[in-house]
């Protein structure tokens, strides 16, 4: 059984504030939570609705009825399986490689989608305006699949970050450059922009290299790509040369 | 106002059955709703909270409140516009240039996202095996972003279709070539699999040339990318040299 305490603090975990005054998160889904346990996340508790993961000792596992999984899930459809992990102390920042930097990205399903693509693609380090979805998310822990393990994520003053780095800063814009006809670097700052708005002109005046992805078809056309699969091609182009 | 039978027609627009025997499909959001006007598609009724949509004739066009309009969308956050629209004729499939072909693709939102980037590739013909979801699904409109006007889309029987076309067939899987290495045509059929299990293996048999994104990180992780984000990859790989 779950008591009305620890719904009322499951519940209160899908808002930023209770998640950092607890520092937990919370993790649903067998195929997430089992990747979570094995990149050394430190699980505070575990609800189950049948009997899974049989190496969790009963102090940190309660088997529960479904409907009291419907009361805690924050999904429309709940699975077997709930976590509460805690969320992890901050690794330090390294300045190397390719960097991934998100300017305001408010999806959270487009947050934990780039984060997946960073682990396929191997990059370490991703950094992210502040106003950008937080990590910790329900969404964007059940979109980036436990890659959040392999990704060090940290939220900074973006303008700051990109006026102070040494690495070559690529903005990536509608009117930029042919991406398939640059030389890319094997270290950089790549910045992506909010789905609505792009990169805030603020950022936009000191990115020296601007980049696109080129349209293929019918000049008439307006929409652009979603930001998810934009962030795909251009992770894409900049490691393809370096396999 | 919307009365009972309008809001029973169009609630059971969300049910493919019912799209099939009205030959109608709703689209919500005025962007969309926009593409779909600009694109020949043929406007059965529009409902909007607020004057907007001027050159439609008030014949056409109908204000209602926003508690209405609640009643009548599919959305959980209703947008001011709701359009019913009807569903064109099948265009005749023309068998040449890239084809897309997806082996029972059951998320609307990756149909969408993958539709989006085939208008952006300039790939006109998409084919679907039969337990693709449904192209005039609510939520695959709203993520095609209109570019369903510009790719024509059918549903077949994809085991024939590949037995039987000319061009040459490439099929997506986890332990394929390397797509970075390999010379790919400018003709031809790209497959991918359903979601959970891949392109099915009745399939798999007659297809002749495997290709992958290789992994570039540890070696250790499991997961595989999502199906829209691989699209991307390797339509991007595909195209980048026809530029």
């Amino acid at each position: 059984m779950v008591s009305k305490n620890q719904i009322k603090l499951i519940t209160s975990l899908q808002h930023k504030k209770y998640r950092n005054e607890h520092q937990l998160f919370i993790a649903e889904g067998v195929k997430v939570i089992q990747e979570l346990l094995v990149s050394n996340f430190v699980l505070e508790h575990l609800f189950v609705t049948e009997a899974i993961f049989e190496k969790i000792s009963p102090s940190q596992k309660t088997l529960i009825p479904a409907t009291d999984m419907k009361r805690i899930s924050a999904l429309t459809s709940p699975s077997s399986s709930l976590a509460i992990f805690k969320i992890p102390k901050p690794v330090e920042r390294e300045e190397k490689g390719l960097i991934v930097a998100l300017d305001d990205i408010r999806d959270p399903g487009n947050l934990g989608t780039i984060i997946r693509l960073c682990d396929w693609f191997g990059i370490k380090q991703l950094v992210c305006s502040k106003e950008t979805v937080d990590l910790y998310n329900p969404k964007v822990i059940q979109a980036s699949m436990g890659s959040i393990s392999r990704v060090n994520v940290s939220y900074l003053d973006l303008n700051e970050f990109v006026s102070n780095t040494s690495l070559p800063v690529f903005g990536t814009f509608m009117d930029g450059k042919n991406i398939y006809k640059e030389i890319l670097p094997i270290e950089g700052v790549l910045i992506f922009g909010n789905e609505a708005n792009g990169i805030s002109s603020t950022l936009e005046k000191i990115i020296k290299n601007r980049i696109a992805i080129p349209r293929f078809g019918d000049i008439q056309k307006t929409e652009s790509l979603n930001v998810a699969t934009a962030t795909a091609i251009f992770l894409s182009e900049f490691r393809r040369n370096t396999l």
